[in-house]
């Protein structure tokens, strides 16, 4: 399988790009590193990334920011930080490349736990995370050619523990290679409009 | 209590604007009609109607638009819609009105079923609407001086049922008063972080 995926030098992805790899064909795509450089808050980055990328079975998208910091100073500005990126920018790596995408192929976004389950300082992110994994039901239905699409949505991560454990207190972290089969179960498995949820 | 309710001359606003003014001083606030004008999806009209408006003990929002189309015309200004209006509206009648509003007081926000069941051509209301829900959830315990804040997330209304029955196929239109409940119960209750589900 060709699969595109995006963030793949990143905390989570770069495991992800261990696991895909020793199956499939990766186009691995960062903001300054990978074989594509894009920025999923820019449709036009976007589109110029399917250009390059040429046919693919799967897109794994592991990037995506928001804002998190107090709550006290988050006004339009700062709430438009994941709204461009973690929730614009997955919903238009879907909606560029769905024309794109070969039958059959699929789409694997990540949201997270903070819409479940909030910490202080995040709400901009709790609100992104619902969205994706609201998106990804809705659009599950909409799409053709036998394309699927579903979210993996984990804990704090055991790699994070260090930088974000304290800002998710009482939060057990999710082993790597717990989050990393969500996307396994995703891309090589059948179903479609699922938000796994590993926590 | 002084509430000030955006949407008074709606489907739902109207309702909600008879059975609150029964008992409370209301602030109506319509795009062209009601006290105060004001144009949720531009921070500057946020601010100019609490300006306006002085002290208020709740806020009630039974506005907000979204993208309801074909699929597969959808793409990022399409998209921009629901995000500018539905979502970012009501998020920010909460950052800009937290500062203004009276100790104890609350915000009722509107999404709906579409989080939960989609439709043909809604993909982008239950998005928004997945993501104010989560918003309310975070939010609920960021926010100060005993503010409390919810949604109503009402199935296709009686109401709308010529209009938009045809849309939601096998869902049962939700009665008007059951609808205004919520609103009621958010306002006048104790509850605070909570989706009223009313489907």
């Amino acid at each position: 399988m060709k699969i595109i995926l995006i963030g793949a030098s990143g905390t989570i992805g770069k495991h992800v790009y261990s696991e895909l790899s020793r199956r499939h064909q990766i186009t691995s795509v960062g903001k300054t590193s990978g074989d594509i450089q894009a920025d999923i808050s820019s449709v036009d980055s976007i589109k110029a990334m399917y250009d390059k990328a040429g046919g693919f079975d799967a897109v794994v998208c592991t990037a995506g920011s928001g804002y998190f910091g107090p709550f006290d100073d988050m006004y339009d500005e700062q709430f438009r930080t994941g709204i461009n990126s973690k929730l614009m920018g997955q919903v238009n790596l879907v909606l560029e490349g769905r024309n794109y995408i070969n039958d059959n192929g699929s789409f694997t976004l990540t949201t997270g736990i903070l819409s479940d389950d909030p910490v202080a300082m995040a709400s901009n992110l709790s609100t992104v995370n619902g969205a994706v994994n609201a998106f990804v039901k809705a659009v599950s239905y909409e799409l053709k050619r036998g394309i699927r699409i579903n979210s993996v949505s984990p804990g704090v991560v055991e790699d994070s523990k260090d930088t974000y454990g304290p800002y998710f207190p009482g939060h057990i972290p999710v082993a790597m290679q717990r989050a990393v089969s969500g996307y396994v179960k995703n891309v090589e498995g059948i179903i479609t409009g699922e938000i796994i949820k590993l926590y």
